[in-house]
């Protein structure tokens, strides 16, 4: 199968659902996809992701071209093979995480020096070799490497930062081979509105097959990233996957889905799971609070993953306290099939042009006690 | 279905092929129990343990009782309902984790007090409340209180001691409610032949559902252990299980069984599989070794188990250099898989009355590189 997506319907709000395809399969949007870094989401089987509700999983570049190395997971098959998931992959660049590195990092012109977090071996990543680590890693979906403006920026690093993403943008189309991988663009801009219009503007016209939102996320208030989502959004092609990089909170998807965006990633749900954070339709449960001991209740009634279905909040708050790995599991489970759920309720209420309706169902319940 | 034990055979060698019943179900003997200390098998679900071929698990008294505590498990209606186990499950007494706080511990004839090691609050445990505990988890087998006479030990200790867990043998029977728990007897008598014999006495006349020997594998040399699980088994009743408390390595198990054991558990298969030691027919595979990096096999070729289907030893390694904890579970199904189907191995070679043979090839496989 190739890539390709297909807009069907935009609710009266602006949300979006679509259809994608990749050589592993394809999947409704708006879609979330769980975070395996180091190429396993954490505490989870692929088994366990798929019956969560996993339509794509993310996979990370900067971790995988340090360890265990691209070549090896190319020698023994590429990374489905290596994961054992057979689903769709979408790799990033490593740009979010070398920036991450702050001082550790250098980067010029030709791409982005950094010592690995590892062993503080010295390593580059440029345009070029980011799309290789990626070919050769074989993710349905790749990302360019750029860099991802810090919070926060002043105007002119944002630009000269913008102008380099660009520049570097252009060198991974170019370098990319015409292999069925779909490769993304991504805008940056920092929180200037006028240069996200501007990065919009340059990254469609060098021509891409998604557009993502780089960038949020990184720091700033709420207010001000949900009005770049807000405004930069409707800047994307309409007939193309937009996707907002690693947000986030429930809350932060039901709102850029109404904004249009039809792709997420986040390790939210499954590093609160493993902090024993728990996400229902009425907010957040703290497994481990004192309430929860003797509870016999699932963590949340009617929810339909194996964790609410054969364990009580009692027993979860056990495995949290005595430091079970179980219970990472067992929450991740629960959390990975909270937002999956979510997005089909939201895919669902798009479809019957409800989301304005969804959406005030989702805050009311949020407010239950 | 009531407490039960059928011995079916007993190969020339002297090893027994033996069928259990419990209200939870029943499975053949020699069985191995893998531990769930705290109500649950490390890093695994039920479903696993089931899928590894697991007939009977093994939880812990003392840790149950200080965390979550046993009424709350009784209230939420078992430990099988509680960790979402439906099979048979023995917990032990307490006995020998008390005995492994060492200084933290105070001995008398009504029982033992100690400090938690969760919190340093002050508990006891006496015979009595040993059995209460454990009819409010609600294990399909209870152990009585004992004391594990420590290694080394003066005859004088070791007799006290043997003396002092007979006594506490009695008041456990006489505490028990007929309520379908079966409760085993504990030999104990240091590593003195005579004492062994003069407990096995005590033991069989007072009169329990099974028999078990306990003060082994406490840091004695391995013949030393050997010799007194040889000359010890024989001297219980031949028609009641017979069960060497915590051992052992898979050479230990065949050894045992050979010599008439029919129950174990041990720590070793969880515990090494989270370090990264993997069990084969050809010995123990250390998964962090470098000659693993770029090694596409499954940890043995032919093993039926999830991991060796789905998993290649390079991604195993990945997972333990990179600190997954999914690592810690596949290993673990591994291991557990590995011990229940050396079980069977057992099994069908005492049925066919191959025992010495099966012991031949076992040895043969551990020689091969």
């Amino acid at each position: 199968m190739k890539f390709s997506f297909e807009l069907l319907k935009t609710d009266k709000t602006g949300a979006r659902l679509g259809r994608m395809s990749t050589p592993h399969g394809e999947f409704a949007t708006p879609v979330f996809m769980p975070v395996g870094t180091k190429a396993a989401v954490k505490a989870v089987s692929p088994e366990e992701l798929e019956a969560a509700g996993a339509g794509i999983i993310l996979a990370n570049t900067y971790h995988l071209y340090l360890r265990p190395g691209h070549e090896l997971i190319r020698d023994l098959g590429g990374l489905h093979s290596f994961m054992h998931w057979a689903g769709p992959i979408l790799t990033d660049s490593g740009g979010f995480q070398v920036f991450s590195l702050g001082k550790l990092r250098q980067l010029d012109e030709t791409g982005v020096s950094f010592r690995s977090h590892l062993d503080g071996a010295k390593c580059t990543l440029t345009p070029e070799s980011a799309i290789e680590v990626q070919e050769a890693l074989g993710a349905d979906i790749i990302m360019p490497l750029d860099e991802c403006t810090p919070y926060p920026a002043e105007r002119e690093y944002a630009v000269n930062s913008m102008n380099l993403t660009h520049r570097w943008a252009l060198r991974c189309k170019k370098a990319k081979k015409d292999n069925g991988q779909a490769l993304f663009g991504i805008v940056q801009g920092g929180m200037y509105e006028d240069l996200r219009r501007e990065s919009a503007k340059a990254v469609t016209e060098i021509g891409f097959d998604g557009y993502a939102l780089g960038g949020l996320s990184v720091g700033e208030e709420k207010p001000l990233m949900y009005g770049i989502i807000a405004r930069s959004a409707p800047l994307l092609p309409a007939a193309s996957p937009r996707y907002l990089m690693g947000v986030g909170t429930p809350e932060d998807l039901v709102y850029a889905v109404e904004h249009g965006i039809d792709m997420f990633d986040c390790v939210m749900p499954t590093r609160n799971a493993r902090n024993g954070t728990l996400f229902t339709r009425s907010g957040k449960l703290v497994i481990k609070n004192g309430q929860y001991e003797k509870d016999s209740r699932p963590v949340e009634d009617g929810c339909g993953c194996y964790t609410c279905g054969n364990y009580s909040r009692a027993y979860l708050r056990h495995l949290y306290m005595s430091g079970e790995m179980l219970g990472s599991r067992l929450n991740t489970i629960h959390n990975l099939f909270y937002y999956a759920a979510l997005m089909r309720q939201m895919q669902r209420a798009i479809k019957e042009d409800a989301f304005a309706q969804f959406k005030r169902g989702f805050y009311s319940g949020l407010e239950r006690p």
